[in-house]
């Protein structure tokens, strides 16, 4: 098969405009940046009386390699329109660092992409790097404060707020800033992590407008004072200025899919510290704009879907009519216990073991009120007997089931499954949504609801780290917003390596992060990584430009 | 008078394909960022068999709030039009840093602009962030090469490559990376530069096209291994990587001045350690498509004339038609010996002695063989008597002169001293190029010459370091480079007190940068900040969003 940038580059692209047309944004309101990608206002986001059905993809726990959600979900949009339905799909920006490292890009594959996918993998509208500059622009003045307020009373005590780059480098993960006599600032320990993990991309993405926007970023935590009061930006007056920053970015993107269909790609905040999906304000264009708008949750379900429906829907005020479910054979036979370089070879054992994790994903997500439909992502190497297993399964369980095989066949490969969810939405749509826990409840026991009612623990354990940063959650009376549990993304548990349907473990809270802006507080359940490392080979080795055209990219 | 932005806001801007129209740019060609910024191709550069007529605008040496030469060249532009000549300004863009910090914008002022001015100043198309990508892509790798080689023959001895910000951020000169443990890589010595000072900013402002950026890339040393031999990006493979993404930012930016004639905004190196102008490509595109082209060299003629016409016209084959010295009340009665604070008020006497400063630059300009035009920038507070004064001594020194007044009065505020222009190139257009010095000469000798022949020393004074440095230089094969000499702007010598038309002086050498990715050997005499800090009370606390509208940039 053709790789990704073959297909993309043999894809004859239709000019934006007639994208823009095909779901009724008129041509004078396209910010055009190139031929085939269009800025559209952040207005369109505002109320409409039409609104299209919002369909989630999420997954069960996946494999190192991913499990495909982003293809499903282009491929589910085209076998959307395939049957006759106005469908927008929403989905992240992908991020440079990982591009260059190891995954060499993120906008779909083989037949179910976004394109111009060269661009949307690199600087693409520069939204990620408007939210770089803003990020390291507070640093910036955070850090002239300090030292205009050298040994007075104003001077910080302690301070929360790092810096990011788009890059992988695990050399910026810890640094000391300040060095090299008086002039130069003062000797602090710091550190860059990726802008994914940019607490202004978690607002970026979550922000309902220009002033919701604003508001937030006036109500990052920054520090704290010697008297122990939190030290915020509106506190060093420049929300305005980072305002003016992040103005034209929030503005949503829009391209196409391989089939020339409607896609807004916008935001792209990390799954584990913050939310991990598109921004609020292209997913609700999108709904003002499609009778069908797919869009995607990082990770599983027990985090991406579970943020997605307790952060951004609250906040948001919508909720999907349905959610879809993707499996593949290779994440199945990992749950199942077979090891991880074999889980390409046939293994019906395996297979009907690993189902078991799917049993779990799906039951959280009817308790949500989700109507909820499988799907098995095919891959080349997938047998017949084995994709029978499954959909005999699911048949026994009661569970809709349809297989996706957008990858090789585009949207031909996703019709049966766009039919499943069409009639799964006509004759049963998703309950008004069910949160796992009431803004009310304390922190303590927002955690014990997600822990045990999705990961199915036992219990929770908080360090003493974790106890006193509590302390201060309170004192500071943030107890009333949502959480954010950041945990590895490969076992219900905290232990990357506990596969299957592990449950009766014990969730242990490591630390809080309080992100008042975005306006969730991170459970730190493990070791997160902010900052992601280059391989030993990295992806850059084999990004070239040959006759005009890039190479390197997937 | 009316704010900058207020006479950005008034002004109804043309589509860019009006404006790309009549400079003979075909619409298919256009690359639109919004409706009035596009790219155009960098193949637009290529040799063309019509080529319009060069015109530099340089200045004396400047006082700390500058001199105006931007809006001098704006202005000369739409006079140039206003008499009928089809002009085409080529400009540096202005870095975000600066623009938060002190001075809160650069796209010229008053009635002379380039336009969207909001844009301009700010992300603009995203070549900074580009060049910041790419600049900060190769730091990750070569640290990653660090971090995958260690303790093995591979690893490099010593590092010489920083990382870049946009940003005003003292904290960031020194700092250390790498702590944290062995996960997070080496501990090693570093810091950022502003991006306007990445040797990426200065390759990507002389490259001729995709390939040589490409190996310009390619030659960039990073540092040195265990036997001394120098390690080039090339020796990581991933020039193609870097070139990727700094593909699309190489298309020079289209945009309009207030008056609706064509600007190309493109690229911004620092005007000390680098060559202070704008791409060569965008350089190359304004001549293939105006009768008269307009463009700037940063500084003093001293710094910014001297690095254009050695360093960047030598290397891109073209010569300015004509040079325009721009000169001030204020920097005339600084450097008359006037205190500082008083240079706004009237002083005949302190403006007659600063004329010797305007003698030395008009002689240093006709040894390159340049036909000069003094033009006078007017200020609010000018008399007429200072300006008569100016106006005599230029004649009876035989200088061609003019008023610049484009501030206040745009085009029709430089139809006098555009007239001055083009009689001048008509009647006695600048001859061929007499470079200070050859690329054959011995660095040494290349230092002599400059600043006995433009800095009007005695003699040079080279440190130890320096000494030690130069031998390196020689062993590397690197004395043929040109030099980029990097010295306070506000004196002929290396004391930035010592203003007027210093005489006789020792240029002190302290140390050299090898830029042999840019093509240049830095010689740097005296402290050269290279990323700027913010002052107590920086611009970013007056920049805001207010109804939709920006306030604070100028």
């Amino acid at each position: 098969m053709k790789t990704d940038i073959q297909i993309a580059r043999e894809t004859t692209l239709l000019p934006i405009s007639a994208i823009a047309e095909k779901i009724g944004i008129q041509n004078d309101d396209l910010i055009p940046y190139g031929k085939y990608i269009a800025k559209v206002p952040h207005q369109l986001a505002e109320k409409k009386d039409k609104k299209g059905k919002l369909i989630l993809v999420s997954a069960i726990t996946p494999t190192k390699a991913g499990i495909g959600k982003t293809t499903v979900s282009i491929g589910l949009s085209l076998g959307l329109e395939k049957i006759g339905k106005k469908t927008v799909v929403a989905l992240r920006e992908p991020s440079l660092g990982p591009c260059f490292g190891m995954k060499g890009g993120a906008a779909g594959g083989g037949y179910a992409q976004v394109l111009p996918m060269e661009n949307i993998n690199l600087h693409f509208t520069g939204d990620f790097h408007a939210i770089t500059s803003a990020h390291n622009m507070i640093s910036a003045l955070l850090d002239n404060y300090q030292f205009q307020n050298k040994g007075t009373d104003k001077q910080l005590k302690q301070i929360v707020w790092k810096r990011v780059l788009d890059v992988n480098d695990r050399s910026l993960r810890n640094i000391v800033t300040g060095m090299g006599g008086i002039s130069n600032g003062i000797p602090t320990e710091s550190g860059f992590d990726i802008t994914p993990a940019s607490e202004i991309m978690a607002i970026f993405c979550l922000s309902k407008d220009i002033e919701d926007l604003r508001n937030r970023i006036d109500n990052i935590l920054l520090g704290y004072t010697h008297s122990n009061d939190a030290f915020y930006v509106k506190d060093l007056n420049i929300s305005g200025a980072i305002t003016v920053l992040l103005k034209d970015a929030l503005d949503p993107n829009l391209v196409q899919t391989t089939e020339h269909s409607a896609a807004f790609v916008h935001g792209g905040p990390f799954a584990n510290i913050a939310h991990g999906c598109n921004s609020v304000i292209a997913t609700k264009v999108a709904l003002n704009h499609g009778d069908y708008v797919i869009t995607e949750a990082g990770f599983g379900a027990d985090l991406g879907a579970e943020k997605f429906l307790n952060i951004k829907c609250r906040a948001a005020g919508i909720s999907p009519s349905a959610s879809v479910l993707v499996a593949t054979s290779q994440a199945l036979k990992m749950h199942g216990g077979v090891d991880e370089k074999e889980i390409k070879q046939p293994n019906a054992e395996g297979l009907r073991k690993g189902l078991e994790n799917v049993k779990v994903h799906v039951e959280n997500l009817k308790n949500f009120g989700q109507t909820v439909i499988l799907t098995f992502n095919k891959y080349y190497f997938d047998t017949e007997e084995e994709i029978q297993l499954v959909k005999d399964w699911a048949t026994d369980m009661g569970i809709r089931f349809a297989i996706n095989n957008s990858f090789v066949e585009g949207g031909e490969g996703a019709v049966n499954l766009a039919q499943t969810v069409v009639d799964a939405i006509e004759e049963d749509e998703s309950k008004p949504l069910s949160f796992t826990y009431e803004l009310e409840d304390s922190i303590e026991t927002k955690i014990e609801k997600v822990a045990k009612s999705i990961y199915r623990a036992k219990d929770i354990e908080l360090s003493n780290t974790a106890q006193l940063r509590l302390k201060r959650i309170k004192r500071l009376g943030f107890e009333n917003l949502p959480i954010c549990i950041a945990k590895t993304q490969y076992s219900f548990s905290d232990d990357a390596k506990a596969y299957g349907a592990v449950k009766d473990h014990t969730l242990h809270i490591e630390d809080f992060v309080i992100n008042s802006g975005a306006g969730f507080i991170v459970v730190i359940a493990g070791n997160i990584m902010r900052m992601p490392g280059l391989p030993k080979e990295p992806q850059a080795l084999h990004i070239d430009l040959v006759d005009g055209q890039i190479e390197g990219l997937s």
